[in-house]
């Protein structure tokens, strides 16, 4: 019974600052640089989502990937597309929106709606020069 | 002595449509929509093909990629570039060609063929936004 | 007052088969070789649109893009994507679906359709190596 | 003596909204959609400046590449990179920062600052699939 | 009669330095800087060339790309792949390597051997950020 | 506490050829074919640095990746870039470059200057078609 893993890549566009509350703005200017200017800057993000498991006998499916994006849809890009992730997000509330931080975020609100497989992996492209990965660890 | 793996990518363009025999015509559409569209549909497929090993001190290679080409040429692109999945490949009758089943069948083809390092991992690409990986699990 | 050409970009996965029902089978296959296999092979296409014109004062628009991407779903992507482009397509009819074919008959599908700005290029890609462009001449 | 056209990338990171003060919000809503989100949203744009002359017989070039860079940083990547295209950016004063609207106001930024060769095209990508290209017509 | 363009890309992985033998070393640093340095450097070198023409009646081709492929191969990569471009190969003696006078010396060596449509532009990508056109003005 | 991994992408366009000293002319031409060509050749390297940590509570950085690329520019960028990897780098003397021992060695140089998170993967890419990964094993 093979393990195999599929992957779909989702995007969405959004504005977003680094910026910690806890912080006074000098702290955050020097923490952060460019990334704290105070009316944002923004990304074409990129999500690789990565489901692992049995292909299914009668289908050939892990998951069906147009299942897999319409999850998507509903739970990252309809939310996260063209918004301010500082502002406009339920699920990032309180949350200093770095690439690890979102990427673990967006983790949380997939892993219970995958049923078929299991979430596996997340690499969200900030740039085409950064990424973060996260598994669940 | 290091652990390395090297990846060679191969491409080949090929048309299939995803569909079990097994199950009615209505069964099929439902399941696969227009991935099973009746005349065929294609893509662009690439292969990354990894495999891993110590780098041999003689050459600093833990495979000769020229040879991983040449191989991937002929057990992979020879028998599935310009061809029909579902038609015109010997090592696929029978599979219903999905990504996941592909990406199973090119390692079960390329296992006995790479004799220097080991066979690692097969990344699939059908679309820009879709591939399977299989490591042999 | 500018002109502005916008660019959108659209995608395909099609199966094909070059093939000229005026010519023998074996003129077929030497003047087309493997593309000419007969059950087809298939690509990832990738249709990029533009349309030239001066920026709307109003909305700073040549074309909203946005209905720029409903026109081409309409005309292009719905039906040619997931099809057989020498079986299924109403505008292909006794058309050899080369990508200088193609390019030429989705100039042609589109063309009457686009009321802002005027169309003025489009490059069709086949795969990552090879691409067409027309531009009405 | 050859005409060669150069062409040297560069990218910025931004936030922005389509929006026409003069317009009410709810007509900006009508027509700009998800990009009219309050809050702003944002890109990775890529702006392609191409320099267009006779290659100098000394050195080879139309125009010294890391030059054209320097004067891409200080003209385009300094004031937009990290920025609200909306709010942060005098050249942008009062313009709707369509992509369309965009590549002319950065045309008019580069324009005198090219002194070897002349000025021949930009294009902006706002995301993988849409760009506008301007030429000074 | 529609006039389309065909564009067929190739590679080459070759080694140069930037050097005006009839300067001083110290007038070649200056100029050059990086690019001058006395041991050479190298890229990835992609060249897109592009054919054009009206579509012949029997094969839909303006040029057949695998010819075209064929010539590439004879006349671009088989001289330049792997080698260095300042020392090693016979079209380019005399010449200082920059991306410009690349594709002008390209350009003379394919010109004569496209004999079906024209050719009609070069585009020679060194890095990922910078590349020249050349159409033979 | 999450375990995330973070991966900035750097470039080096670099002169190399394959060549084992301690072997005869001949033995290294059939080893390594047109990589052994004397004069060198070369490549646009892309190098991807992860490291993996826990996000910090006051920063939610595994690592600051602008001091991560300060990092990578002065150990890798700065040696390797418009080098000659067999003549100019002295952490390379006596190595022969290929993929495999490239990407080791660049693990040496890096592996005491990450102090934040630790480093997990490089994976280096020699061309669009080939890269090898190593992660300390």
């Amino acid at each position: 019974m093979p393990q195999v893993t599929v992957t779909r890549r989702v995007r969405f566009n959004a504005a977003h600052r680094l910026h910690n509350p806890d912080l006074s703005d000098a702290e955050n200017r020097q923490l952060f640089g460019l990334c704290n200017s105070p009316n944002f800057h923004g990304h074409n993000y990129e999500l690789e989502i990565a489901v692992r498991g049995t292909p299914d006998a009668r289908t050939g499916y892990v998951m069906d990937l147009s299942e897999l994006a319409r999850t998507a849809d509903a739970v990252i890009v309809e939310p996260l597309d063209h918004r301010n992730l500082n502002l406009d997000v339920d699920f990032l509330r309180g949350i200093n929106p770095t690439v690890e931080n979102l990427v673990v975020a967006c983790w949380r609100e997939l892993l219970p709606r995958v049923t078929s497989g299991r979430l596996y992996r997340l690499r969200l492209w900030e740039t085409e020069n950064n990424y973060a990965e996260y598994e669940g660890d």
